[in-house]
Order: C-alpha cells, then structure tokens, then sequence
C-alpha cells in the first residue's frame, strides 16, 4: 500500500511521517468507518467520497461531515463545553419542525439554528499530497482549508468553507426571529451551497493521483 | 537576519521556502504595516502584536484583524462578490447606530450583523517554526489555525478560532429581528471574547523563540 516513506528534512533536523504508524491508523479509520454504515451511522451524502479517498495510497479520512442543521442551546454558537446540541440533520429542515421545537422546549442558554457546510479532516502520509489536496480544496471553494498539525502521526488537513451561518432563535425564554418560515428557507439554501461545493471537491478527487 | 535556510526533503525532491524571496516579502510587508500605522489605517488594537511579530526571525504578518463588528448586504455571509460591507467597526457598537443604520437603509439583498474574532496571517520561513506557531495558536484558543499553502514564497499561517457569528437582520424589507439591544449585547460580548483570545496569543507569542 504504501510505496515511499516521508522523509522530510528542516533545517537538516529529520522530520519524518512514521508509515507504520500512519498505516495503522488508515486501518482503524477504514475499520471505524465500514462500522458505522454498518450500524447506519454514517451520514449519507458522502459515503461515495469517503470511499474514494480511501482508494488513494496516501491519503486517508478521519471524519467528516457532508453539512448539517443543528440547533444548539449554548452562550454562543461555537461552544463545545456547555452547549447541547438539541436538533440535528443532515437534510433540509422544514418550518414545522423547527417550530414545535421551540414551542415545546425552553433552553439552559440560547437557541442557535446553525447551518454548516462540509467539514472533512484528512490525514496525509506526505506533505506533497498535503499540498496537492489543499490546492484542489481551494479551488473547489473550501477557502479556509489547511494543515492543522503535522507529527508522526501524520499531516492533519481540514477541509472547511466558509459556509456556515448562525441565527440567534430564542435568548432564554424570548423569542428573536420574526419570521421562522424565512429562516428555514434559508437555512435550507445554504446546506444546499455546502453539499454542492462537497461534490465538486468530490469531482476534483477523482481526477486527483496521490 | 536569516540563519539558516529552510530546505525540506519530500521523497528525495527539495522543496524550499527561497530566504530571498522571503526576506524581500518581510520588508514589503514591514513598510506596509509602518505605512498602514502612519495613515491611521491600522486596527489599534493589534499594534503591539505585529510589532512584536516583526521582532521575531523566522515569521512575519501579511493581515491581521482584532476581530470586529459588521453589517454586511449580501445574500450569505461569507460572501465576498456581491457583497457590500455597509458598516465596521473594531469597537463594540450601540443600539443606537444599529437601529439608525437599518431603518434609514435598505439592503439590495440582506443585512447581515457579523462578528468575527481576529484573523491574522503570518508567513513562515520553515516548517518548523509554522508548527510551534501553530501549537501555540490552538493553546491560545485558536482552534481554526492552519498552514494554507507551502510555497518558495513562504509557509502561509492562517490563525483564526471559532469565535464567529452572524445575526440577519433585514431580508429585503423585512426586518427579521424582534430585540435590537439584546443582539447588540450579545455582539459586544462576542468582539470581547475574541480580543480576551488576542491577549492570550499574544503573550504566548511574547515567550516563542523563533
């Protein structure tokens, strides 16, 4: 599988990709993976494309998200810690749903309605096809892609656009959205613009030798 | 001021970053920031960061933003063409401008309320100051951070968090908000949330020998 170890030299201080290491963990991710279509985990819209990459020699995916409509009761929409995600799918949402949601349920912190576009993380056995993958995710409108580390594990790249929108829906028990019918349509057109940027990048690896 | 070249081995190809190139790119950007600072076009609250930046040997900054407020008119708010910042400001803002704003204005697509933390961009001269660089940026809660591109003319660093959100205010002629003040609230909270990161960073980078 893998035909060339990554040498890098800096500073002629060896810097090196460990293949056996990296090896491993493609097993792992590719067994993780057959497991979660297995118990339908696995959100839909990019099992195609995360079999593609996993046909590439030095490249493999450790997660990934095609895009989705959350709704998360936190202070403010990126928190991990202290945020719930309260609603979740990875499919266009319809107003009836979102308010039932919010009739029913009164939240600790805030209601967001948050739409985000594809997230993959990739780990790549050689800066090379680090690169090459970062250029193609470039231009397939995933502007804000990089190399977010590099160790012996690998080089970790993050495949993100900029679509990603919050709306602020109720702050403690007030209401802030005039209009719900308004925000789920266009919540829905910008999962729409993430899923069609996710098959050009698509487009782009099939064409891509690494 | 260089000492040492950065020569990287990928599979026995050399790929450099050229110090020459890159030290010519370092002064351009020096004069730049001097230039910016002069005219008073710098956000003020980023200063001492670059300063302390340009001290450093092996980086340098290309753009940089403390995090700021906008009002944007486009359809989505990652838009770039067709889209118009209509209002900015790196300092928290009042109901009072914001009210003013949208009801003596009518947005060609949507009022976008954006806040965003700070992004700056740094050019590398090896790999391996990108990754102490880029440790110390997750450390400091910038979490987003990533090498975006590998050249001869640098190693491009975004650092970026997730200290992000947008807030749609008018949608063609509706407005889409019921509580101005409290949107306003929660935006300042947010700008400060993303200078408190800045700090943080900065007195990071203070102890970074690179």
């Amino acid at each position: 599988m893998i035909r060339s170890m990554s040498t890098l030299k800096i500073n002629d201080k060896p810097y090196i990709v460990n293949p056996l290491i990296w090896s491993r963990r493609r097993e792992e991710a590719y067994r993780r993976f057959v497991e979660d279509i297995e118990i339908g985990y696995v959100d839909r819209d990019i099992i195609d494309f995360i079999e593609l990459i996993f046909r590439k020699k030095t490249v493999f995916s450790t997660s990934s998200c095609s895009g989705r409509i959350t709704i998360v009761d936190a202070m403010f929409p990126w928190l991990r810690d202290e945020a719930f995600i309260v609603f979740k799918k990875h499919e266009p949402i319809s107003s009836i749903e979102i308010m039932e949601f919010i009739t029913r349920n009164t939240p600790t912190y805030r209601f967001w309605l948050i739409v985000s576009g594809p997230i993959i993380h990739l780990n790549a056995l050689t800066l090379e096809s680090a690169i090459r993958i970062l250029s193609i995710a470039r231009e397939s409108g995933f502007k804000h892609s990089g190399i977010i580390s590099i160790s012996e594990n690998g080089i970790i790249i993050e495949i993100i656009s900029g679509v990603w929108t919050s709306f602020l829906l109720v702050d403690r028990s007030t209401p802030i959205v005039t209009d719900i019918q308004r925000i789920v349509d266009i919540a829905n057109d910008i999962l729409r613009e993430g899923k069609a940027r996710l098959q050009k990048l698509f487009n782009a690896f099939k064409e891509l030798d690494i």
